[in-house]
């Protein structure tokens, strides 16, 4: 038998606490501001759609927050997750690069989501919340939220994008399975819905859109609450379980990445896996080079303006600092439903600003290429979204070749593609086109960014 | 934090071994006969479909046989495979029972089916083989052999029961990431496929015609060889790893079950569990009841003959004693297309009319039933196959409730259902329906088993 191909850590390992990057930053993100005043917003403004604990964990200072017992015991179905050195894609690439991959694809519903939907149910039950509203994109998130909302006994309203709805329904009935209501978005249940559909009944709708959807239902019903699966801090606080595992599993194998990389969409699996490593540098460690991978279709970091905006298209939410394409901006029909977001996490968009991170974008044609190459070396067959990630670590290994040096890549495989197999074999028919963001409605939509006073 | 929900061993805790059960049986099984002469058969015969190595595990009589480096490698991409405490499960019965779950969804392709896929893909690379030929019901065993196949840079043909190719287009995906051609049966690609679509050319398929397509494709090719993914002996001995893992695991949690269940298509993933657990029994050590589970549709081991037939529909195949329904009996199409075989594995018959195991039918509306309840509580959706042994639990774990007694349940959980969603879907749906078997068929079929002078 060779050296290992996974690195698995025991129960008694998992993370006792999530990892707050806030506490190690060298400045803090802009405040998120009222859009009616200009002003930066309370607690109370938020408490009509999250309970206070998660309110509290958003704005916190403190470095580590304790996980508590009834959620780590739902963590214990799948984590700690198993960290992989990809020796066969090596081999296949013939690179001296070692390749290693953190897989969250082990999780219940097959991505990284649950780590903060089970935090999130968790919380709203203790407050009394009876009714989740949520959006989804592929359909990652909502999957994620049915399966927590669940187990907490939450009735859980999901508000799927419409071309995902359409081109992913084995997702759809995963949420059903789980007990969750799913509703293709726009829909004719809101309000945002039926302004979408009435200038375009055919929209094929949008993360901003859905976001407006469940945001309306949250504010306009007292038992509801709204949970948001990317984007915000408390949520990539979440997802900080991931990083966490990571440098220990580097550690048991002797090693430590010079590159690490996840894809980005709203930015959550990409600061799971990055905020842990970045902090150790941050308080004056070792840190690796960090690339955030974004599609053609929807190039927030690298195209984006750092710029005050709302997170949904009929503008229900407070302003935040963030790369933005604007909230009017529709990204094309891309399978990777859940990089499909106007805007990128605060947080995300800040380190970025501060240098700490890089982004790089790719086609989705080079990206299947990159996942099928995968899957026929290591096995698992990456979601759409997961293989911009593969993409980016191929090239770097290629890089690797091409120098002839040995770096170690480390990235995250956020989920498995057993629910996207269309996409698959959309591919493999011909039926996939690459789409690059329209610069046209790029720059309509820049042009509608709020005015805000502060800035 | 409570007690333990997983079990996991480290990987140089993998069995080094396969478990052959002849070598602890009071009887040998009777042997395989070449259906011209009534005389049992040799080597020879076989050589054409199988590589040496996997004829010489067919008739081995040696209690352990090595498993090759190359293989366990490749094992290693996931197993060992958890051992899971269904505390939620449990809770959600409020049953005194323990229930345990072996969890095969782990690998790849998400069933138990890739232990002797990898292992047969290297067996046939080590002598030569160039292309392997294989049938597939579900499609868990047609991508298993496809990913294997992939790994060895083997060419890979499936014939896929029509039914299911249909039914479940993703795992066709699946197959086609992995670089296999996937072809629905009966197909005009072979003389067997022909002749059933002259008289029916809607035929939804059966294992039985889908063997015929690609034992004739192997049998006329000499650089091919067929591959099947259960029945015979080295398939089974195959999946004792799940068996093996599963005692040692069992011992972690200091139990040890008095119930083991597993369905049963082929017998293989029942077979995989029960077989180590059955031979420490035979070798004068304790032993769980043990109870094999079937579908109505197709109750083999309850309601077949035990006598010599075909393995296939159009009589290519060794006659085996065996419980069949008779090799022209086609199963209705239920969402289980694993269990949709006509005959059973000879050393699963063998060890039913020993008395060492028992077997229970179930119809699919409450197997998929049970499946939900499962997912609701355990966060993974069973393949529709695996809600039969979910199904056989619940009820087991239901009468300790009625008696009051707290007796220890373990079952395989052979795979996950990502794949399957269309039939949770058509569940939801109102669309199932009850599929006993066809009472008048049975009798048909079963007078036409083969005449063999040697009973």
């Amino acid at each position: 038998m060779g050296e290992s191909v996974k690195f698995l850590l025991s129960e008694d390992r998992m993370p006792r606490s999530w990892y707050n990057i806030a506490a190690d930053l060298p400045a803090p993100p802009p405040p998120v501001l009222n859009p009616g005043t200009g002003q930066p917003i309370g607690p109370d403004d938020l408490a009509p759609l999250f309970p206070m604990a998660l309110i509290g964990q958003e704005v916190s200072a403190d470095r580590d927050i304790e996980i508590p017992d009834p959620v780590r015991e739902i963590y214990r179905l799948w984590r700690p997750s198993p960290l992989y050195r990809a020796r066969r894609l090596e081999a296949l690439l013939d690179t001296p690069a070692r390749i290693y991959y953190k897989y969250e694809g082990v999780s219940p519903t097959g991505s990284h989501k649950p780590n903060t939907a089970v935090a999130q149910a968790f919380y709203n039950k203790e407050e009394g919340t009876k009714r989740l509203s949520t959006e989804t994109g592929a359909g990652q998130w909502g999957s994620s939220l049915a399966f927590a909302g669940g187990l907490f006994g939450l009735q859980v309203d999901v508000y799927m994008v419409r071309i995902s709805f359409d081109q992913k329904p084995y997702r759809r009935a995963l949420m059903e399975t789980y007990g969750a209501r799913c509703v293709a978005s726009p829909s004719k249940e809101t309000q945002s819905g039926r302004a979408i559909l009435e200038k375009d009944p055919d929209s094929p709708g949008s993360l901003g859109i859905a976001i407006s959807e469940a945001v309306e239902v949250a504010a306009g019903n007292d038992d509801t609450k709204y949970s948001l699966g990317s984007v915000l801090n408390h949520v990539l606080l979440h997802q900080t379980v991931i990083g966490q595992e990571a440098i220990a599993q580097m550690e048991m194998a002797d090693d430590y990445p010079d590159v690490l990389i996840g894809c980005a969409g709203g930015g959550s699996n990409f600061a799971g896996l990055a905020f842990p490593f970045i902090g150790e540098k941050l308080r004056g460690g070792r840190g690796p080079r960090v690339i955030a991978v974004e599609p053609a279709a929807c190039p927030t970091l690298t195209r984006g303006s750092y710029a005050y905006d709302f997170g949904d298209t009929a503008h229900l939410t407070p302003l935040v600092k963030m790369h933005t394409l604007g909230s009017t901006f529709v990204p094309a029909g891309i399978h990777a439903g859940g990089l499909r977001y106007h805007g990128m996490s605060p947080l995300v968009s800040h380190l970025k600003e501060l240098g700490l991170i890089e982004a790089e974008v790719y086609h989705q044609l080079e990206c299947f290429d990159a996942g099928v190459q995968f899957a026929r070396a290591e096995g698992i067959v990456p979601a759409p979204e997961a293989t911009h990630a593969v993409r980016s670590a191929i090239k770097e290994a290629l890089a690797c070749k091409e120098e002839g040096t040995a770096r170690t890549i480390l990235f995250n495989l956020s989920g498995h593609g057993n629910f996207d197999m269309q996409a698959y074999t959309d591919y493999f028919a011909g039926k996939l086109e690459d789409k690059a963001h329209d610069e046209a409605a790029l720059g309509q939509a820049l042009s509608e960014l709020p005015q805000v006073a502060a800035e």
